[in-house]
């Protein structure tokens, strides 16, 4: 951030009064410009005991496969956003059964909340950011070219859940130095 | 927001191309700026029985009371940032037990994500952002003094739960409209 988004003049970075971490702030407006975590909402589409993928044609991760999701908008609830993704993405009417996971991936300010979703009917089609979607039985899940480790750990908990039919709301992090991801340890604690 | 934060030149509302929503476009440099809701983290923190709260020293609600909450902040997760909350605003050193609850108010643009805690200690203290801390028995919650619809039924909710030690994970809306706040109900759907 170089400039007020209010008044057009320079930020510079400093601590406000009573605050105890760095802003921008405008040199002229003075102006407190806070930047916070995003929320990504999506969901795990279930259809007859198989999971619905999109294949991304768009960078990051281009051609590998991933759960609906994407940014919440403003004015819309966490479960509207998920059920616009999974129709933005892959053409899918679904409906929302349950939050399952959160997932913090605080390296990037991103806030993941996964829901439970069955999909509605079979008639899927890629979106603008796919090139393909597929509905998969677990045994067939391409696990090495999953787009995300948020995606992965949500896959890999999900299976996990399913044979109880008891799907508890998870917690995790997301580590970056750590690429298989060692979620859900010390979640509330970290 | 009318000027650009990264060049400085003037923005105007516009749909960027494969979009489907007016965003903020630079008229220089053609950025593209996003806005999108924030979280807030609080918790419901206990002790013997006892409820922690707030009474706010601060607008909106000054004098009011209400349970620790604030906006989660770039880099922290989102136990990290409920347990700052607890410690900025009641001096208060908790123990994160679950997610609890998670209501969104869509006309403010925020998700909250509440948490039930253990309070460590008993050394609560009021700070910036409140003049008084206290522990409350359920009995004793001044319901008509509750700062915000939120937090109101926050409390109700877990009020609920408690006298079965059952806390299932709890979403919903808050409505502007109804001041009573129908939550809840169709949460999933709306």
């Amino acid at each position: 951030m170089n400039y007020c988004s209010d008044c057009g003049d320079t930020v510079k970075l400093g601590t406000p009064p009573g605050d105890d971490r760095p802003r921008y702030i405008c040199e002229s407006c003075g102006t407190i410009h806070y930047e916070n975590p995003k929320v990504v909402v999506g969901c795990i589409p279930e259809m007859d005991g198989k999971i619905l993928l999109c294949r991304r044609s768009i960078e990051p991760r281009s051609g590998k496969w991933t759960l609906p999701a994407g940014y919440l908008e403003n004015g819309e609830t966490v479960a509207q956003g998920a059920r616009r993704e999974a129709l933005e993405e892959a053409g899918a009417r679904i409906e929302i059964l349950a939050p399952y996971a959160l997932y913090n991936i605080c390296y990037v300010n991103q806030v993941y909340l996964m829901f439970r979703a069955q999909l509605i009917d079979a008639g899927i089609k890629a979106g603008n950011e796919s090139s393909e979607v597929r509905l998969f039985l677990e045994k067939d899940i391409p696990w090495d070219e999953i787009a995300f480790t948020v995606i992965e750990k949500t896959l890999q908990q999900y299976f996990n859940d399913r044979p109880a039919g008891l799907f508890p709301f998870h917690i995790g992090n997301i580590q970056k130095s750590n690429s298989t991801g060692e979620v859900n340890k010390g979640a509330l604690d970290g």
